[in-house]
């Protein structure tokens, strides 16, 4: 079975170690948000990337959900020694080695789909453990495009209206300042990476995790190309909103940016029929409806391996029954 | 009393240690060897600027002399688990901060003087503890050029005569290999870095510590302007040879690929008289002569800042008879 699946950070790399589990022998292609994609001291960091290559490579910070386990902030420390900005976006040094090695790659002149596969040879290459850990076998981590595309947030608040990055508003900011508008820079001149296209034309089924529909899944589907192609597929979604508020992270404050409301049936409606086949809601959403979409009822709290396994099975079931 | 030193790693910085303890209140203008700098993993590292900038600023690993204190490896490890070469150039995680910051504000546009300021005035630029410990206050950090210079080593084993980056034979060769011929590359084209030949013109005296007459000072005086400036000053050398050995370091191997013999003599006749006026030796090389240059006998190991302190104190007294 071939399945494909939209992917940002946290949410995505939880359900897709599910979906291993649940399907071990599919072949799994993962698009990645590369909008959150930021320059820090010099350094190409991929938090989306990297959030799932560590996931589903074993190297994850459990606890968090972003970064890497035994991690150590010496260059950190220094960087504030030297009294370096910005301060307020946290890397560690086993997570700086990543971007070094990235860094000196793009600069040698690959494109990313060339250095994120070079950096997952590491992380995904491998068999499963065996003892139902992490392994990502299988899975290919392709990002949406090689192309600069930079998620801007437009505030207006006392320091005035202006454009920020994506990581700012959510990181420094806490998305505590409303966003006005949300724009994917650079998304419409964006060509999706090679073998973007070709996974999804080959695709039996297109999962959304419970990603950020605006700034993770959303980002993905306006690099031209991408939405017609999968809209000719079945798709089948996970809602990100459980009773009404996103089950971490701030996609509310996202939502509101673009008139959609925080409950599970409006992302659907948000997606649309033309795009989304099925849609599983949580047991506390049911009664969502979303016009010319199959709604299932399914407890969607991912919190641990077997429960998220469970949903990404749900998932498929839902998308043979579609088929 | 302006003082000019041109320093390399280990033996300059603590012979600086020495010199701020001896002379407190000097103007100490450092020019540093740059020819050692290398590039790794799309950073540029300057080992010898950094050894003398940590050392002076509290900041060194004691015990071996350069790199930081208190490391840790983790971008390393990483390194190394990515597979990515080199793996014999030991850096750390504080110190991947320093050349981070280094390369950040290069890739800006900011030559090396600027980036090395920069740097110092985490390091030097505060008083001195008090405390009889480093404390940089008084000296100024000059690389010896902006342009690019770079040490290479000849050498011709069973894999054939080629030339390879000073690094790579001081560290992964350990100066094993037969230097055929030491080239620095770039010398010929490169201007002193902005302030160098301002501090040597109003220097009082002119200082080399026990840093290699090869490839650190030797490298120094090899961009031109440098060396006809400093032969109208007064100049006093330590002997980094003393018994017919290097203190530390592989400077015999050096020194066998320019012709010269390691002995404290011949050392100093290789800088000539023309260059230096004075010498320092220590007891067991007494009966050292050189032409022209009036030597004087001193202990000359450096086992701590007193001992290096002494030191300088005999340079200054024999500059200023020699003046």
């Amino acid at each position: 079975m071939r399945i494909v699946v939209l992917a940002g950070g946290i949410g995505g790399a939880r359900f897709l170690r599910g979906l291993l589990r649940a399907a071990p022998d599919a072949d799994i292609a993962v698009i990645g948000n590369t909008g959150d994609d930021i320059t820090l001291f010099g350094l190409r960091v991929c938090p989306d990337l990297d959030t799932v290559m560590y996931t589903l490579g074993g190297g994850i910070n459990e606890e968090q959900g972003w970064g890497r386990a035994n991690e150590t902030f010496s260059v950190r420390e220094e960087l504030a020694a030297y009294d370096v900005r910005p301060q307020w976006f946290t890397l560690g040094d086993r997570d700086f080695a990543t971007h070094i090695v990235r860094t000196q790659m793009l600069d040698a002149g690959y494109p990313l789909s060339a250095v994120t596969e070079a950096l997952c040879a590491r992380w995904l290459d491998r068999p499963d453990d065996g003892r139902g850990g992490p392994g990502g076998a299988g899975v290919r981590l392709l990002p949406m495009t090689d192309d600069r595309v930079e998620t801007h947030v437009i505030v207006d608040d006392d320091a005035g209206r202006r454009a920020i990055h994506f990581q700012e508003w959510w990181v420094r900011l806490h998305a505590q300042v409303p966003a006005v508008e949300i724009v994917a820079v650079g998304a419409e001149d964006a060509k999706p990476a090679p073998g973007v296209l070709d996974a999804i034309e080959s695709a039996d089924v297109v999962l959304f995790p419970p990603s950020n529909p605006v700034v993770s899944i959303g980002t993905i589907l306006q690099v031209p190309g991408i939405r017609p192609a999968i809209e000719g597929k079945t798709v089948v979604g996970v809602s990100p909103i459980i009773g009404g508020a996103p089950v971490r992270g701030m996609a509310d404050a996202c939502l509101a940016a673009i008139g959609v409301r925080t409950t599970a049936g409006a992302v659907a409606e948000h997606y649309g029929r033309r795009l989304l086949d099925g849609w599983l809601v949580d047991e506390i959403d049911a009664g969502t409806t979303a016009e010319g979409i199959e709604v299932r009822i399914r407890p969607l709290y991912m919190r641990d391996v077997d429960s998220a396994a469970a949903i990404a099975r749900a998932a498929l079931e839902l998308a043979t029954e579609l088929t």
